[in-house]
């Protein structure tokens, strides 16, 4: 096992009607409060008016940034930046996914920064304090609300860039599983691939002794097949939606990846997709995932593949260990289906004409030629895209 | 699943040579440092010296407890209080197992408490601010040094009693695989029974939906059952240690027992064994574990212990349930014994003269008889005491 720090330490208040447990955890900070939150999903279901009234019968004052976007943009930050400033907030408290998440995230830490926000993104290291950032989540799939990263994208430079900063530990989150109840079918399958993705990204790694966190990685995607489907055959059946929502957290808490070493490689590939083609984030996955597999699978590698097919997906001990890795591909690709995912790039309009240059972003992404779990390069990546085709 | 709320803030530096990171973490809380430890063991194998040097090194001065027993005695916390005092120490560092943690967190509450600090053990709401505290692992089994929880034994009252307060928790600990190299076998054998039975207290509850904290408890279990004999018949076997190390941490920092109801049975009914014979906690937990579980084992749990001898031992599923249960259950008696852990209390030459008043203080200490997984009355306990001579 590699050395490494665990650090999480944002209070999660989890379950049915815990939003009301907020107002105790943002006293101590102040009262006025900039809230972030996407399209008019909250004020369609009524999550909206329950948060407004919970936090001003506490006395708590608000101001909003409204419109945040899938793959969040620099623009809604700049925008948060100057209300949080307007309004003097001495905290921001997302209402969403992990877009509304990311934004609140990067607005906190820009609204105590005095140049353009995306200096922050670029570089962390001037991130030198932020506001308190709370979140109530009504999409699980990030792990944004307990960690300390954002994703933010460019669109001038086509660049979607992830930051990571000690400051944007959210103080603490809501996660209320009856918020899912009325998220869309195809959110629903996108989270799931999402979560999952997380925890591919560290379970196929070079470490081989982390025996802690492959256990508990193959418990969250043990969850998310039994539970997964659940979801989405039964939008309101609470057990499926707080183990969905529960796992969403501690697969991107750190806990599933510490201790072993590498880079993530499918969302570097991912990534480009968003910037490129604005795609949701964890249908990207879900169709770069099968392929980078298939295109990693060899005799360095198998041996993982075979525990994947046998403790996920339960597949009985086979002679042939190719075979066994090839159905616990298969399994994985035929389940992203099931849930309803597209599973080739063709099915969203894209070809090829943006491979090369999508691969050539990728690879210093994330270091992919060097610390990825089997290198990667250029072209290497150019075979996966075309793969996904 | 059950509402609840997760919060582990505790920053874990995990690794060989990790301790060069902690005067970073301690700096901003001050230069003075009340160092508590247990008998000589860290003089012996170099710990001591390691921690001195690069504390006094970074510029803290340091003064000492040492001498904390097992079943740490409030005696111990009320001296330690006083250095405290007397020293006008800013935090305090733990350096040690569960018992040189739990006594270093009491002390570090009683050192802002007026009173006698058994009171603060008593009614923990009297508990409003405590020094820093910090840890630095040479035993791993309690999970204390990612938790707000102590247990202290007053002799006097023969009383073992268990603390929580969310000022308790430790700001970073120190988790050094190599630490535990030194560590005597009854001793390594003992605190995987302690973490087994932390989770197998979360596993057996009546909250049957929490499926991603039963993935991560059946993964600990897994941990220790593999880890755990590799650590005993190679004591320098880094992924060995390092896993059962990090599997103790997680096995009781709230992850794989938050959000179910019910108390712990088999932890009051072993703290009498320690109140009443001062044996090593780990110990009583693996002499009355199993006999608990064939006690309770009944039509309502055959199915929960189904689950455990599948997806814990591996048996394959078989047409009688409980001739499964029952396999699960011997492989945890044997496990335990395997590890060279006594199986009877006779062993330990304890007869059944103590066994009504423990169970008459057992039952009250967890409201056994209304909130555990199967309702346990004194005669109940009495019947698990006996099934264990």
């Amino acid at each position: 096992m590699e050395n490494f720090d665990f650090y999480a330490p944002t209070r999660m208040l989890f379950g049915k009607g815990k939003v009301t447990a907020l107002p105790e955890q943002m006293k101590p900070y102040g009262t006025r409060v900039l809230l972030v939150y996407g399209g008019g999903s909250i004020k369609i279901n009524g999550i909206y008016d329950t948060v407004q009234s919970v936090l001003t019968e506490a006395g708590f004052v608000l101001s909003e940034l409204s419109g945040v976007t899938p793959n969040p943009r620099i623009d809604a930050v700049r925008c948060g930046v100057a209300l949080a400033w307007e309004n003097h907030v001495d905290m921001v408290l997302a209402v969403g996914g992990g877009s509304s998440v990311d934004c609140a995230k990067v607005i906190a830490a820009g609204a105590c920064y005095e140049g353009d926000p995306w200096e922050l993104v670029k570089d962390p290291s001037k991130i030198t304090d932020a506001l308190p950032v709370f979140t109530v989540l009504t999409m699980s799939a990030t792990g944004s609300e307990m960690n300390p990263t954002a994703v933010i994208t460019n669109p001038e430079t086509k660049e979607k860039q992830g930051v990571h900063s000690g400051y944007l530990y959210p103080k603490a989150s809501v996660l209320d599983p009856t918020y899912l109840y009325t998220l869309p079918a195809i959110q629903t399958a996108a989270g799931v691939a999402d979560i999952m993705s997380h925890i591919f990204e560290g379970y196929f790694k070079k470490t081989e002794d982390a025996y802690v966190q492959d256990k508990f990685s193959e418990g969250i995607l043990k969850t998310c097949i039994k539970w997964g489907p659940v979801a989405l055959t039964e939008p309101e059946n609470y057990s499926a939606r707080a183990n969905i929502m529960w796992a969403a957290s501690m697969a991107l808490n750190g806990l599933c990846g510490c201790g072993k070493a590498g880079k993530w490689s499918c969302h570097a590939m991912g990534h480009q997709l968003g910037a490129y083609y604005d795609i949701t984030h964890g249908i990207s996955l879900a169709i770069v995932t099968p392929a980078w597999m298939r295109y990693i699978l060899s005799e360095e590698t198998v041996d993982k593949f075979v525990d994947y097919a046998i403790n996920v997906w339960g597949f009985p001990r086979e002679t042939d260990k190719f075979a066994l890795a090839n159905m616990g591909i298969d399994a994985t690709e035929h389940f992203f289906m099931d849930c309803g995912l597209p599973s080739h790039l063709s099915e969203l309009g894209i070809d090829d004409s943006n491979f090369q240059a999508m691969a050539e972003a990728a690879v210093p992404y994330a270091n992919l030629d060097t610390q990825a779990y089997v290198p990667l390069h250029v072209e290497d990546v150019v075979n996966i895209y075309r793969a996904c085709l």
